[in-house]
Parts: structure tokens; sequence; C-alpha cells
């Protein structure tokens, strides 16, 4: 199954429906069933010694699981997050923003399950990894 | 064993080390194992339809948990959060600030584990519930 | 919201439909939304040094939160797990049986969540705790 | 880093310390920071209509990480999971084995993350996928 919303799309979608997070997010690749966003890390998003907070992380996680989702089902989907499971693993470096890799596992009538790997931009073993499962409202008929 | 610090003396904590986010919580009620905080709903915790935001219910259980534990080990700890696991479970209601229930389930030597129930102020069915392990590191002499 | 099934009427249905392992558990107390259950620890469920093995504390938390669920919706749902975070925390006494006492949190219309605390018999500190969902299947006329 | 131990060794192990499971698991395939374990599915893992018990899943993903991790620290690590996060996405095949993939994803000085995918043999989508954390004891010279 391929996407049916893209990059800038889901980029729109977020500066009109969550307009006071939008400008954190950039979309940086959507695939089937992948998604790749950047977390772009502002000072309000540290903690003492610079390192990213954990509500950050866990915004990120959601909002890349989110998109992934979206990406496939279209915009017009209320789906909310009911479940997410997350390790922290490693302190973030300070100064970089942050990737978020997720993909999901299944997409189901009702229920959509992914997971997240979280990265410092520029390295390879990651910060952080989430699961997340999110509730699909019942299909109505595009409105976007 | 009895708590260590108190309701204020959390809050003073929080404060200096958290000046960014410690306005958005009070600490209720500390008991051995136990506190109770509230968060001071704004609009900036709000999305569309006036519902408070995921990451600031993870905030809110995140920061529950860590002073539960501070009441018991003191301000000295650089306690990190290492896994979170929370259910969303209700809609918060959108005028009422959210009141988060946090008890301590072990309290190792490296470890602590423990469950927080998150409700909207005045309802008694909890809009999340969420599980944590905080990593303790090493004790070194009080410095507060 | 009262229990539609009694203790002994789950016994009945545990040993119906799960005859394989139905003699591991005992129901010993169901009240609305809550259900305590013993699992009668035998010399399979071991591991050496005479520990319980974390998929019997597992299974055991299953068990339990499917019960206190089927006591209040009656044994015609065909509910099945869609997520299990468990944290193990103590390690069970060797010589003795293990109770979970599981409690429903959210019990929807497709979904049910619910967490588990289990001890070893006798005991007041957990050795593990779990929240869970269930997925309830849309509900069919009761066949039993 | 490479592994210390082979497919051959984790086995030999295995059927050692946990003589009452040992049959049920091959190691397939041994990487750095990655396991492949076949579960030998056997009447007794099944429920009523021929799917594989949520427990034995449990104890496939519980297994494989235990697998991946010793293979790079060796067998002398008294490792225990402390914590699990599981979602069960999709009903396994009746006739086939499962096939757990593990990969583990920060191997610290005292924990251990990673997480697993769970398939049914021959199938590419997953039945399961599970994170799990392992508390790594103080390492003591090797006895084995």
């Amino acid at each position: 199954m391929q996407p049916v919303m893209t990059a800038r799309e889901l980029e729109a979608f977020l500066s009109r429906e969550f307009p006071q997070v939008a400008g954190d997010f950039a979309v940086e690749e959507v695939q089937s069933n992948r998604a790749r966003i950047r977390f772009r890390v502002a000072d309000r998003h540290l903690r003492p010694g610079g390192t990213v907070s954990g509500p950050s992380i866990f915004a990120l996680a959601d909002v890349a699981m989110y998109l992934a989702l979206l990406a496939m089902i279209g915009p017009e989907a209320l789906a909310v997050t009911t479940n997410c499971a997350i390790d922290f693993m490693r302190k973030p470096a300070a100064e970089a923003d942050l990737i978020a890799q997720a993909r999901i596992l299944k997409l189901g009538r009702v229920l959509a399950v992914g997971d997240v790997l979280v990265f410092s931009d520029g390295t390879e073993t990651p910060v952080a990894r989430a699961s997340l499962t999110y509730s699909i409202p019942p299909r109505k008929a595009a409105t976007a």
C-alpha cells in the first residue's frame, strides 16, 4: 500500500490542525508505512545540562507515528494515541536536532501499531525507542 | 519509611531546578511512597477541541513519579526516567486541572518503579494511567 | 456496574475453554471491576533457584485481567490481549503461591484497560505489576 | 562489538540452565546485537482455535532478547528481565513455528534494552512486537 499524503501535505495538515507545535517538526521523508520526522530542538525543549526533556522526546515519537499513520489513511482521521511504551536509553546531544524514524507494524480497521526510533541528528545510536497504538475512529467521508 | 521532603520543599526544588515548567505543577500531598500533584492546565497545554495534549499528560505522570521518588530519597538524586508505559483512556475535561496520584511500588538501590493515575479534577474515572521506571544514580553526599 | 459472573462461574468457564491451564488458577474473589486470582505454583513453573518464571507471572497477570473483564461482560466475549506492559520488581518466594489483584480502569465498547499487582502469597510488597489492554469484539448473542 | 558466544554455545547454555524449556527453542543465527530464534510450536502451546498462546509468545520474546544479550556478554551473567512491553498484533498461523528477531538497542553497564519482532514462520507481517529491559548484575569472573 502506498502513502496517500506527501511530506508537504502532512506539514500543511500539521500547521492547520496543530499550529501551536507545527513549527517544531519537519517531515523529511514518507514511504509506505514509514516516516522520518525532524524535531527542531529549541531552548524551550531543554532541561538543565542542555539535554532535551523527556516530554519533548515523547511528543516527537507521538507525532512521528501519527504522521506515518495519516500518510497511509489520509487527513480525515481523528486518530488518537491509546498507548505508548517508551524507553529512554541515552542522553541526547545538546546542540543537535532529533530525528524520529517511525514504522507502522499493523494498520487495522480500529487499531494501528507501530514503533519509533529517535536519534540525535548525525548519530547512529538511538536515544529513545517507543511503541505506540493509535485508535482509528470509524471512517467518515473525507472533509479535507 | 517516611518521606524526607515535604510538599513545600519539593515545590522549591522544582522551582530551582526546572524553572521553565515548575509553575505548571503544585504538590498537593506527600505521603510514604505517594504523592498527589496538580497540573494547572493552561491554553498552551490544549489541543483543538479543548482537550489536554498527550505530551502534557505524559509530562504530568513523569513529574508526579519523580516527585514521589525525590520525597523518599531527597533532592540530591539525579534520577532519570528510563521507561514509561502509558495508557490514554478518556478525553480529559476541557476546563479542569489534572490531578496525578503517584505511588512507588519498588524503591531499589538502582531502579525505582511506580505507577500514576491521572484524573480531571473533580472526577473519579481516570483519564490516563502510567507506569514508570527511574534509574537512581550512585548516591553522593547531599549538596542541597 | 455489578459483575455478571461469579467466581465459580468464571472457574467453570476456564475449565471448559482452557482445560490445559485451568487447574493452575483459582478465582478467590470477584467484585465490580476487580478480581483476585490465585496461581498454584508447581515445579513446572519454576526456574533454577526456585523462582517462578517470567512467562508464568505474565500468564497470571493476563488471566487475572481476562477474568476481571469476563466477570463484567459475560462469557460470550472473545476478548483478546492486544497490549501488556509488565514490570518484574522482586524475586517471588520459592514455596508460595502467587496472588494477582486485577482492576479494570476503563471498560469501553471496543477496548478494556486495567492493571494487575502480583504478590507472593502472604507478603505485601508486589513482585510484579502489569497493565493490559483487551480488545472486545462486537458483541453477539450469548451462546453459553 | 562482536558476539562472544555462537549459536551452538547459546543452545548448550540453554539446555544446561533451562532444561525444562530448552527443547522449545533453536538458535538460528547470531550477529552483533542480533539473534534469530525459532520457537517449535507444539500442542501444549496452543489455545482453542489452534492459535499460539500469549504467554508462549511472551516467553519467546523474552528468550530471544536474553540470548541476544548473552551472545554479547557471555554465559556468566545472571541477567533478569525487569520490564517488557508487548503488542499482540495478529493471530499466529496454527501450523507454523514462530520466529523471533531480537536486536539490542542499548547495552549499558547495568541495563540492556532491545526489541523483538515475532513472525509465523514463512510470513512477513509480524504477529507481535516486544521491547524488553534486562538488568545486568555486577560482573563476576566467568564460572562456565
